[in-house]
């Protein structure tokens, strides 16, 4: 059993799917591990790292691998390097890319897309959507006081006092959660909203504000719980009204809302952009499936008349190495359930539910559900 | 009484010396206040606050000024559009740029170092070294995050725990103080240290740990206090191997140290930076007086085999907002002393001590004892 790690060909991806951590996990499970040279080298990870773990480093680390394991869906070229009937597993970003899946099948991989992982108790150390918001969210408040003329903490002196930064979290899953959290740590005054009632709860035992117009509707909507709840066409009319003039006083607003499969909600119109004071700093998380901020440009930092629009891309990976650590433990968790620990053999039971819900193509077709090419 | 605000030349420095705070309180000390076009733009004050504030905006604010507040030395260009006899109030930079004082003194200006304000009680609301460094210190941290390829709370996820960063804060005056304490906000685990064993307290009381070779010496120069109290050459080398062996070990260092009128102290020596371990960062804050970090280069982010030693000059003015708001309280409570509010009128005590201290030009001659021309 030969597992190995490629390097990204994005240069824009800096992680990698292997840890020195998970590769002596690797090793324990009795398989072999290769490494493309410098696949690392961008999330802290020299190749001297992973050697010590117990892997080779070599630039056939691909050849005869049973299993590949790469962040970002392999491309053409890539593809071309793998044996026939190896597994790949990856981000692979299936939504729309047919023309993508289908060249996975025709070059005869098993390919396992790492976010389709049902969101079920077992699955949860292979929740590579969670790890990577999670950073992302973080992340995400570093970038706005990067960004920002401010200090985040109020701040009493001599001269005088600095007030606190007032942070504004819109869509609280798991990087909204962690925007809240790291906000609050920096010393910001920090509100959150969510199309879910459900959410004010979390948000205010992060010792945050749930801003909300809170009716009967709502408070319904609240006690009923779970997932979004379409709420009625008035109730948003008077929710979009209050968080407009919200944001005029807010000085950091932070996007995070994304609907799988579907581009992002716009919640930020240019108008309201333009309501905040110069200065203010719009980081939005959404942006590369369209942005939640009118505006937004993907990979850029955007001015409006003093206002920035921070939009950069793969957010996560711009904390390269934690973002790397946790995706190779997604990895390990799911790798090490398709591995017979007796016989120390791979052994793919295409009957449980998390193969059944992530694997793509396998023997030269397209075998998801969800992504059966459309008959013409 | 016409007070001017001069925007600043220098493309760099984006601070502004005045606020709308300090414009209506300079109007209700009976002045005049105008303010050059655009002087606050970089720090997020668009003139229409200023004109709010009862400034007027206008390109000749500067003629017939009693009093022209700056950030830095006005230059010969400059010079030229003052009146003999205005104040011109700015951080000066008054060491070893002897014929920039004499070009303020054959201007005829009353030229004032707000950096030479004596630290005593009653002008701490001017002290402009503790304001700005209290944001350089804070800001420090944030660059650090941001060159980080790591998060800095420990993450505690469902995929395993993402380790806290450790942040050694070298140098522990006003910056080192704030750096401290943004870093724990963060979650890092911070240690400190500095030649003072005094700073021991401050440092604990901020829940980092004090770095140093605890022997009979050091506790006896504790005890005594204050002031830097030169080691011995025995407990400097002991503790230059603690720290070196610290350093190693540690992702984020921050340098602080600074010497008045000299050059920075060397704290971390190349072999030092390249013990650390790749993706580690450096934030040198004395990287203007020569740096504290061995590589380190003004205005640049130095990778050395994956470690980056960052730089960046002017780092309260990364803060540009908050650093303006509190400099220019710094300025006006020094300014209020010259004024004599029942007549409404400008009345210098140049006896004053805090006058006598900042004073760098009067009447065509440099005056302070401390840059007098040297006799040839």
């Amino acid at each position: 059993m030969k597992i190995a790690v490629a390097k990204e060909i994005d240069p824009s991806e800096p992680r990698v799917a292997a840890s020195p951590d998970t590769v002596k996990k690797f090793k324990a499970l009795g398989a072999e591990v290769a490494v493309e040279p410098g696949a690392g080298i961008k999330s802290g990870l020299p190749d001297s790292e992973f050697t010590a773990a117990g892997a080779t480093v070599s630039a056939d680390a691909l050849k005869d691998a049973d299993i590949i394991i790469k962040v970002k869906r392999p491309e053409g070229a890539e593809l071309a390097q793998y044996k026939r009937g190896a597994l790949v597993i990856a981000i692979m970003d299936p939504y729309g890319n047919d023309a993508a899946l289908k060249a996975m099948a025709d070059a005869g991989i098993s390919s396992f897309a790492m976010e389709l992982m049902p969101r079920i108790t077992r699955a949860q150390v292979m929740d590579v959507l969670s790890s990577q918001a999670n950073l992302a969210g973080y992340r995400a408040v570093i970038e706005g006081a990067e960004a920002f003329g401010r200090a985040f903490p109020m701040m009493m002196t001599a001269a005088g006092t600095v007030p606190a930064a007032k942070v504004f979290v819109m869509g609280v899953g798991v990087a909204g959660l962690q925007a809240i959290a790291t906000a609050r740590r920096l010393g910001a005054v920090v509100t959150a909203t969510d199309v879910r009632p459900a959410t004010k709860e979390q948000v205010e035992s992060l010792g945050a504000k749930f801003l909300a117009v809170e009716d009967e509707e709502f408070k319904n909507a609240q006690t009923a719980g779970g997932y979004a709840k379409e709420m009625s066409r008035e109730y948003q009319a008077k929710q979009a009204a209050l968080t407009a003039e919200h944001i005029k006083k807010q000085d950091i607003v932070i996007t995070t809302a994304l609907i799988p499969g579907r581009p992002a909600p716009k919640l930020v119109s240019a108008d309201m952009v333009r309501s905040m004071k110069p200065g203010s700093v719009l980081v939005d998380l959404a942006v590369e499936r369209g942005g939640n901020v009118e505006g937004a440009k993907p990979g850029e930092v955007v001015d409006v008349d003093g206002i920035k629009i921070v939009g950069y891309t793969n957010v996560a990976g711009r904390v390269a190495a934690s973002a790397s650590s946790l995706y190779a433990r997604n990895l390990f968790s799911f790798i090490e359930t398709m591995v017979d620990k007796k016989e120390k053999k791979l052994a793919v039971n295409w009957d449980d539910e998390l193969v059944k819900a992530t694997a793509l193509t396998k023997d030269g077709a397209v075998i998801h559900p969800n992504f059966q090419p459309k008959s013409s």
